[in-house]
Protein backbone atom coordinates (compact mmCIF):
# COMPACT_ATOMS: atom_id res chain seq x y z
CA UNK A 1 0.00 0.00 0.00
CA UNK A 2 1.22 3.77 -0.84
CA UNK A 3 1.00 6.27 1.87
CA UNK A 4 -1.42 7.80 -0.04
CA UNK A 5 -5.11 6.19 -1.36
CA UNK A 6 -4.11 6.14 -5.08
CA UNK A 7 -6.73 4.91 -7.78
CA UNK A 8 -7.16 1.29 -8.84
CA UNK A 9 -5.77 -0.27 -11.92
CA UNK A 10 -8.33 -2.87 -12.72
CA UNK A 11 -6.38 -4.88 -14.61
CA UNK A 12 -4.84 -5.59 -11.38
CA UNK A 13 -6.78 -4.78 -8.46
CA UNK A 14 -4.37 -2.32 -6.98
CA UNK A 15 -2.75 0.83 -7.69
CA UNK A 16 -0.59 1.10 -11.39
CA UNK A 17 3.02 0.55 -9.89
CA UNK A 18 5.40 3.30 -9.19
CA UNK A 19 5.10 6.39 -10.48
CA UNK A 20 2.12 5.68 -12.49
CA UNK A 21 -0.15 5.62 -9.41
CA UNK A 22 0.17 8.88 -8.34
CA UNK A 23 0.23 10.27 -12.00
CA UNK A 24 -3.36 8.89 -12.52
CA UNK A 25 -3.93 10.55 -8.37
CA UNK A 26 -2.87 13.98 -10.13
CA UNK A 27 -3.11 14.09 -13.98
CA UNK A 28 -2.66 18.15 -13.58
CA UNK A 29 1.25 17.17 -12.33
CA UNK A 30 1.37 13.90 -14.34
CA UNK A 31 0.95 16.05 -17.35
CA UNK A 32 4.13 18.40 -17.52
CA UNK A 33 6.52 15.59 -15.55
CA UNK A 34 5.34 13.56 -18.64
CA UNK A 35 6.07 16.81 -21.15
CA UNK A 36 9.35 17.33 -19.48
CA UNK A 37 10.84 13.59 -19.59
CA UNK A 38 9.32 13.46 -23.40
CA UNK A 39 11.27 16.36 -24.13
CA UNK A 40 14.55 15.17 -22.23
CA UNK A 41 15.10 11.66 -23.13
CA UNK A 42 12.84 11.20 -26.53
CA UNK A 43 12.92 14.57 -28.56
CA UNK A 44 15.21 15.73 -31.01
CA UNK A 45 18.63 15.44 -29.64
CA UNK A 46 22.34 15.04 -30.50
CA UNK A 47 22.33 12.44 -27.80
CA UNK A 48 20.26 8.87 -28.79
CA UNK A 49 17.64 8.18 -26.76
CA UNK A 50 19.39 4.89 -25.40
CA UNK A 51 22.33 7.04 -24.31
CA UNK A 52 19.62 9.66 -22.43
CA UNK A 53 18.01 6.34 -21.03
CA UNK A 54 21.21 5.15 -19.61
CA UNK A 55 21.89 8.50 -17.78
CA UNK A 56 17.91 8.50 -16.16
CA UNK A 57 18.87 5.08 -14.99
CA UNK A 58 22.18 5.40 -13.83
CA UNK A 59 21.18 8.79 -11.28
CA UNK A 60 17.68 6.55 -10.87
CA UNK A 61 20.24 3.38 -9.46
CA UNK A 62 22.22 5.65 -7.21
CA UNK A 63 18.90 7.12 -5.37
CA UNK A 64 18.12 3.57 -4.84
CA UNK A 65 14.72 3.83 -6.58
CA UNK A 66 14.31 0.54 -7.55
CA UNK A 67 11.19 0.96 -10.05
CA UNK A 68 12.58 3.93 -12.02
CA UNK A 69 16.30 2.18 -12.41
CA UNK A 70 13.79 -0.88 -13.76
CA UNK A 71 11.99 0.78 -16.31
CA UNK A 72 13.70 2.84 -17.73
CA UNK A 73 16.47 0.69 -17.96
CA UNK A 74 14.14 -1.37 -19.48
CA UNK A 75 13.56 1.43 -21.85
CA UNK A 76 17.59 1.76 -22.41
CA UNK A 77 18.06 -1.96 -23.07
CA UNK A 78 14.90 -1.45 -25.97
CA UNK A 79 16.62 1.16 -27.39
CA UNK A 80 20.39 0.00 -27.43
CA UNK A 81 19.27 -3.70 -29.08
CA UNK A 82 18.19 -5.49 -25.85
CA UNK A 83 22.13 -5.09 -24.40
CA UNK A 84 20.80 -5.79 -20.81
CA UNK A 85 24.50 -6.18 -19.91
CA UNK A 86 25.42 -3.30 -20.89
CA UNK A 87 22.48 -1.70 -19.04
CA UNK A 88 23.84 -3.14 -15.76
CA UNK A 89 27.42 -1.97 -16.21
CA UNK A 90 26.31 1.32 -16.49
CA UNK A 91 24.17 1.35 -13.75
CA UNK A 92 27.72 0.04 -11.30
CA UNK A 93 30.83 0.36 -12.87
CA UNK A 94 29.99 2.90 -15.91
CA UNK A 95 34.05 4.03 -16.12
CA UNK A 96 34.51 0.73 -17.72
CA UNK A 97 31.01 0.23 -19.67
CA UNK A 98 31.51 -0.04 -23.71
CA UNK A 99 29.72 3.48 -23.97
CA UNK A 100 31.88 6.22 -25.75
CA UNK A 101 34.20 8.76 -23.30
CA UNK A 102 31.78 11.73 -24.23
CA UNK A 103 29.15 9.42 -22.30
CA UNK A 104 31.47 8.60 -19.48
CA UNK A 105 31.99 12.41 -18.50
CA UNK A 106 28.26 13.11 -19.17
CA UNK A 107 27.78 10.30 -16.43
CA UNK A 108 30.04 11.62 -14.28
CA UNK A 109 27.92 15.07 -14.10
CA UNK A 110 25.09 13.31 -13.82
CA UNK A 111 26.52 11.28 -10.54
CA UNK A 112 27.75 14.92 -9.40
CA UNK A 113 24.15 16.52 -9.91
CA UNK A 114 22.78 13.54 -8.10
CA UNK A 115 24.45 14.37 -4.99
CA UNK A 116 23.83 18.08 -5.29
CA UNK A 117 24.33 20.58 -8.01
CA UNK A 118 27.03 22.56 -6.19
CA UNK A 119 29.25 19.32 -6.67
CA UNK A 120 29.52 19.88 -11.08
CA UNK A 121 32.67 21.64 -11.23
CA UNK A 122 34.30 23.61 -13.77
CA UNK A 123 36.51 21.49 -14.59
CA UNK A 124 34.20 18.00 -14.67
CA UNK A 125 32.55 20.47 -17.77
CA UNK A 126 35.72 21.23 -19.43
CA UNK A 127 36.50 17.53 -19.37
CA UNK A 128 33.13 16.70 -20.88
CA UNK A 129 33.67 19.36 -23.40
CA UNK A 130 36.85 18.08 -24.05
CA UNK A 131 35.10 14.76 -25.69
CA UNK A 132 33.06 16.40 -27.76
CA UNK A 133 30.07 17.47 -25.57
CA UNK A 134 28.09 20.55 -26.91
CA UNK A 135 26.40 22.98 -24.42
CA UNK A 136 22.93 21.79 -25.05
CA UNK A 137 24.33 18.06 -24.15
CA UNK A 138 25.82 19.46 -20.91
CA UNK A 139 22.55 20.97 -20.11
CA UNK A 140 20.35 18.21 -20.95
CA UNK A 141 22.65 15.92 -18.73
CA UNK A 142 22.40 18.48 -15.50
CA UNK A 143 18.76 18.05 -16.42
CA UNK A 144 18.02 14.99 -17.01
CA UNK A 145 20.05 13.81 -13.76
CA UNK A 146 18.16 16.84 -11.73
CA UNK A 147 14.52 15.64 -12.80
CA UNK A 148 15.12 12.07 -12.04
CA UNK A 149 16.07 12.87 -8.33
CA UNK A 150 12.52 14.50 -8.37
CA UNK A 151 10.83 11.36 -10.09
CA UNK A 152 12.94 8.93 -7.38
CA UNK A 153 12.20 11.19 -4.64
CA UNK A 154 8.15 11.09 -5.82
CA UNK A 155 8.39 7.43 -6.72
CA UNK A 156 9.53 6.47 -3.19
CA UNK A 157 8.17 9.34 -1.17
CA UNK A 158 4.68 7.94 -1.39
CA UNK A 159 5.73 4.47 -0.69
CA UNK A 160 4.44 2.94 -3.89
CA UNK A 161 5.20 -0.53 -4.93
CA UNK A 162 6.85 -1.93 -7.94
CA UNK A 163 6.50 -5.40 -9.84
CA UNK A 164 9.80 -7.52 -9.13
CA UNK A 165 9.05 -9.72 -12.23
CA UNK A 166 11.13 -8.05 -15.43
CA UNK A 167 9.09 -9.26 -18.56
CA UNK A 168 6.28 -6.62 -16.81
CA UNK A 169 9.01 -4.09 -16.99
CA UNK A 170 9.98 -5.51 -20.77
CA UNK A 171 5.87 -5.23 -21.72
CA UNK A 172 5.66 -1.63 -20.61
CA UNK A 173 9.12 -0.36 -21.84
CA UNK A 174 7.86 -1.48 -25.18
CA UNK A 175 5.00 0.48 -24.97
CA UNK A 176 6.91 3.59 -23.79
CA UNK A 177 9.42 2.94 -27.16
CA UNK A 178 6.17 2.74 -29.44
CA UNK A 179 4.22 5.68 -27.66
CA UNK A 180 6.16 8.29 -25.43
CA UNK A 181 5.90 8.55 -21.46
CA UNK A 182 2.78 11.05 -22.23
CA UNK A 183 0.23 7.91 -23.87
CA UNK A 184 1.52 5.14 -21.43
CA UNK A 185 0.02 7.34 -18.87
CA UNK A 186 -2.66 8.69 -20.12
CA UNK A 187 -4.19 5.16 -21.32
CA UNK A 188 -3.25 3.92 -17.87
CA UNK A 189 -5.44 7.06 -16.42
CA UNK A 190 -8.40 6.24 -18.87
CA UNK A 191 -8.35 3.06 -17.74
CA UNK A 192 -9.02 3.99 -14.16
CA UNK A 193 -12.50 3.54 -12.53
CA UNK A 194 -13.81 6.92 -10.96
CA UNK B 1 29.70 32.49 -15.58
CA UNK B 2 27.90 29.62 -15.84
CA UNK B 3 28.96 26.70 -17.14
CA UNK B 4 27.79 26.99 -20.62
CA UNK B 5 26.80 29.68 -22.40
CA UNK B 6 23.49 31.27 -21.77
CA UNK B 7 21.79 33.89 -23.46
CA UNK B 8 21.93 37.46 -22.59
CA UNK B 9 19.71 39.63 -20.43
CA UNK B 10 19.95 42.99 -22.38
CA UNK B 11 19.21 44.68 -19.23
CA UNK B 12 21.69 43.42 -17.34
CA UNK B 13 24.28 42.76 -20.22
CA UNK B 14 24.79 39.10 -18.64
CA UNK B 15 22.61 35.95 -18.15
CA UNK B 16 19.72 36.32 -16.27
CA UNK B 17 20.11 35.35 -12.74
CA UNK B 18 19.26 31.73 -11.39
CA UNK B 19 17.05 29.27 -13.08
CA UNK B 20 15.64 32.05 -15.86
CA UNK B 21 19.00 31.28 -17.55
CA UNK B 22 18.67 27.82 -18.44
CA UNK B 23 15.05 28.24 -19.00
CA UNK B 24 15.77 31.39 -21.40
CA UNK B 25 18.46 28.31 -22.84
CA UNK B 26 16.11 25.51 -23.71
CA UNK B 27 12.27 27.13 -23.52
CA UNK B 28 11.02 23.37 -24.40
CA UNK B 29 12.17 21.93 -21.56
CA UNK B 30 11.11 25.58 -19.29
CA UNK B 31 7.60 25.46 -20.30
CA UNK B 32 7.08 22.00 -18.57
CA UNK B 33 9.02 23.13 -15.17
CA UNK B 34 7.27 26.16 -14.93
CA UNK B 35 3.82 24.46 -15.42
CA UNK B 36 4.74 21.85 -13.03
CA UNK B 37 5.27 25.06 -10.61
CA UNK B 38 2.72 26.70 -11.06
CA UNK B 39 0.38 23.93 -10.79
CA UNK B 40 1.75 23.24 -7.23
CA UNK B 41 2.55 26.36 -5.71
CA UNK B 42 -0.38 28.41 -6.98
CA UNK B 43 -3.19 26.05 -8.22
CA UNK B 44 -5.72 25.59 -6.32
CA UNK B 45 -5.22 23.65 -3.12
CA UNK B 46 -6.66 23.63 0.55
CA UNK B 47 -2.88 24.67 1.45
CA UNK B 48 -2.63 28.72 1.12
CA UNK B 49 0.04 29.52 -1.47
CA UNK B 50 2.08 31.14 1.23
CA UNK B 51 2.04 27.74 2.96
CA UNK B 52 3.47 25.77 -0.66
CA UNK B 53 5.97 28.54 -0.78
CA UNK B 54 7.07 27.96 2.68
CA UNK B 55 7.64 24.33 1.67
CA UNK B 56 9.48 25.08 -1.67
CA UNK B 57 11.99 27.96 0.51
CA UNK B 58 12.82 25.43 2.86
CA UNK B 59 13.54 22.35 1.17
CA UNK B 60 15.72 25.03 -0.87
CA UNK B 61 17.28 26.35 2.14
CA UNK B 62 17.95 22.67 2.82
CA UNK B 63 19.56 21.94 -0.10
CA UNK B 64 21.67 24.96 -0.28
CA UNK B 65 20.42 26.77 -3.53
CA UNK B 66 20.79 30.62 -2.31
CA UNK B 67 18.66 31.72 -5.74
CA UNK B 68 15.79 29.32 -5.46
CA UNK B 69 16.01 29.57 -1.40
CA UNK B 70 15.93 33.54 -1.51
CA UNK B 71 13.13 33.95 -4.30
CA UNK B 72 10.57 31.59 -3.27
CA UNK B 73 11.09 33.17 0.35
CA UNK B 74 10.49 36.17 -1.20
CA UNK B 75 7.66 35.13 -2.55
CA UNK B 76 6.65 33.48 0.65
CA UNK B 77 6.56 36.54 2.46
CA UNK B 78 4.63 38.90 0.24
CA UNK B 79 1.36 36.07 0.03
CA UNK B 80 2.37 36.00 4.01
CA UNK B 81 1.84 39.76 4.58
CA UNK B 82 5.68 40.59 4.19
CA UNK B 83 6.43 38.19 7.38
CA UNK B 84 10.15 37.96 6.38
CA UNK B 85 11.42 36.80 9.76
CA UNK B 86 8.37 34.09 10.01
CA UNK B 87 10.27 32.57 6.44
CA UNK B 88 13.40 32.63 7.86
CA UNK B 89 12.57 30.91 11.24
CA UNK B 90 10.68 28.17 8.74
CA UNK B 91 13.98 27.87 7.03
CA UNK B 92 16.07 26.88 9.93
CA UNK B 93 13.86 26.19 13.04
CA UNK B 94 10.36 25.31 11.40
CA UNK B 95 9.85 23.50 14.37
CA UNK B 96 9.23 26.50 16.90
CA UNK B 97 7.83 28.65 13.95
CA UNK B 98 4.33 30.17 14.14
CA UNK B 99 3.04 27.72 11.58
CA UNK B 100 -0.01 25.21 12.38
CA UNK B 101 0.60 22.19 13.20
CA UNK B 102 -0.67 20.35 9.98
CA UNK B 103 2.34 22.84 8.39
CA UNK B 104 5.18 21.29 10.78
CA UNK B 105 4.21 17.85 9.91
CA UNK B 106 4.36 18.87 6.55
CA UNK B 107 7.29 20.21 6.40
CA UNK B 108 9.13 17.26 8.50
CA UNK B 109 7.52 15.01 5.39
CA UNK B 110 9.19 17.60 2.62
CA UNK B 111 12.50 17.67 4.53
CA UNK B 112 12.35 13.67 4.73
CA UNK B 113 12.10 13.83 0.70
CA UNK B 114 14.76 16.28 0.28
CA UNK B 115 16.89 13.54 1.88
CA UNK B 116 15.39 11.14 -0.48
CA UNK B 117 12.37 9.17 -0.47
CA UNK B 118 12.62 6.12 1.28
CA UNK B 119 13.39 8.43 4.60
CA UNK B 120 9.10 8.90 4.51
CA UNK B 121 7.95 6.55 6.89
CA UNK B 122 3.83 5.44 7.67
CA UNK B 123 4.31 7.18 10.59
CA UNK B 124 4.79 10.48 9.11
CA UNK B 125 2.45 10.37 7.05
CA UNK B 126 -0.16 9.14 9.94
CA UNK B 127 1.22 12.37 11.75
CA UNK B 128 0.33 14.70 8.98
CA UNK B 129 -3.14 12.99 8.90
CA UNK B 130 -3.38 13.42 12.24
CA UNK B 131 -3.24 17.17 12.23
CA UNK B 132 -5.70 17.05 9.56
CA UNK B 133 -3.86 16.93 6.40
CA UNK B 134 -5.68 14.96 3.06
CA UNK B 135 -4.40 12.77 0.81
CA UNK B 136 -3.98 15.28 -2.11
CA UNK B 137 -1.99 17.89 0.53
CA UNK B 138 0.50 15.02 1.22
CA UNK B 139 0.79 13.94 -2.03
CA UNK B 140 1.49 17.78 -3.29
CA UNK B 141 4.17 18.45 0.06
CA UNK B 142 6.01 15.18 -1.23
CA UNK B 143 5.78 16.46 -5.09
CA UNK B 144 6.87 19.88 -3.88
CA UNK B 145 10.21 18.68 -2.32
CA UNK B 146 10.50 16.22 -4.76
CA UNK B 147 10.24 19.29 -7.68
CA UNK B 148 12.52 21.65 -5.62
CA UNK B 149 15.02 18.64 -5.29
CA UNK B 150 15.23 18.92 -9.88
CA UNK B 151 14.98 22.66 -9.60
CA UNK B 152 17.65 23.63 -7.11
CA UNK B 153 20.34 20.64 -8.98
CA UNK B 154 19.12 22.40 -11.87
CA UNK B 155 20.64 25.79 -11.04
CA UNK B 156 23.59 24.93 -8.80
CA UNK B 157 24.61 21.96 -11.42
CA UNK B 158 24.94 25.13 -14.42
CA UNK B 159 26.93 27.14 -11.88
CA UNK B 160 23.99 30.08 -12.60
CA UNK B 161 24.63 33.67 -10.60
CA UNK B 162 22.69 34.77 -8.09
CA UNK B 163 22.15 38.71 -6.87
CA UNK B 164 22.99 39.53 -3.81
CA UNK B 165 20.71 42.27 -3.28
CA UNK B 166 17.67 41.67 -1.36
CA UNK B 167 15.61 43.82 -3.89
CA UNK B 168 16.05 42.12 -6.80
CA UNK B 169 14.11 38.96 -5.58
CA UNK B 170 11.24 41.53 -4.11
CA UNK B 171 10.78 43.23 -7.27
CA UNK B 172 10.88 39.55 -8.91
CA UNK B 173 8.74 38.07 -6.23
CA UNK B 174 5.87 41.08 -6.84
CA UNK B 175 5.90 39.59 -10.43
CA UNK B 176 5.76 36.41 -9.62
CA UNK B 177 2.40 37.16 -7.44
CA UNK B 178 0.82 38.83 -9.94
CA UNK B 179 1.65 36.77 -13.11
CA UNK B 180 2.91 33.26 -11.81
CA UNK B 181 5.83 31.41 -12.86
CA UNK B 182 5.18 30.59 -16.40
CA UNK B 183 4.44 34.54 -17.48
CA UNK B 184 7.29 35.59 -15.85
CA UNK B 185 9.80 33.28 -17.61
CA UNK B 186 8.35 33.90 -20.57
CA UNK B 187 8.43 37.35 -20.64
CA UNK B 188 12.05 37.31 -19.63
CA UNK B 189 12.96 34.77 -22.96
CA UNK B 190 10.86 37.63 -24.98
CA UNK B 191 13.83 40.05 -24.31
CA UNK B 192 16.56 37.83 -25.33
CA UNK B 193 18.58 39.25 -28.26
CA UNK B 194 18.68 36.17 -30.55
Amino acid sequence: MAHIQLPIAPELGREFPGIVGPMTFRPETAAPINELVNVLLRGESTLSRGERELIATHVSWRNGCFFCQTIHGAVAAAELGHDEQLVQRVKTDWQDAEISPKLKALLHIAGKVQLGGKHVTAEDVAAARSQGATDLEIHDTVLIAAAFCMCNRYVDGLGTWAPEDPAIYHGRAADIVRHGYSAVTEAAAALVQR
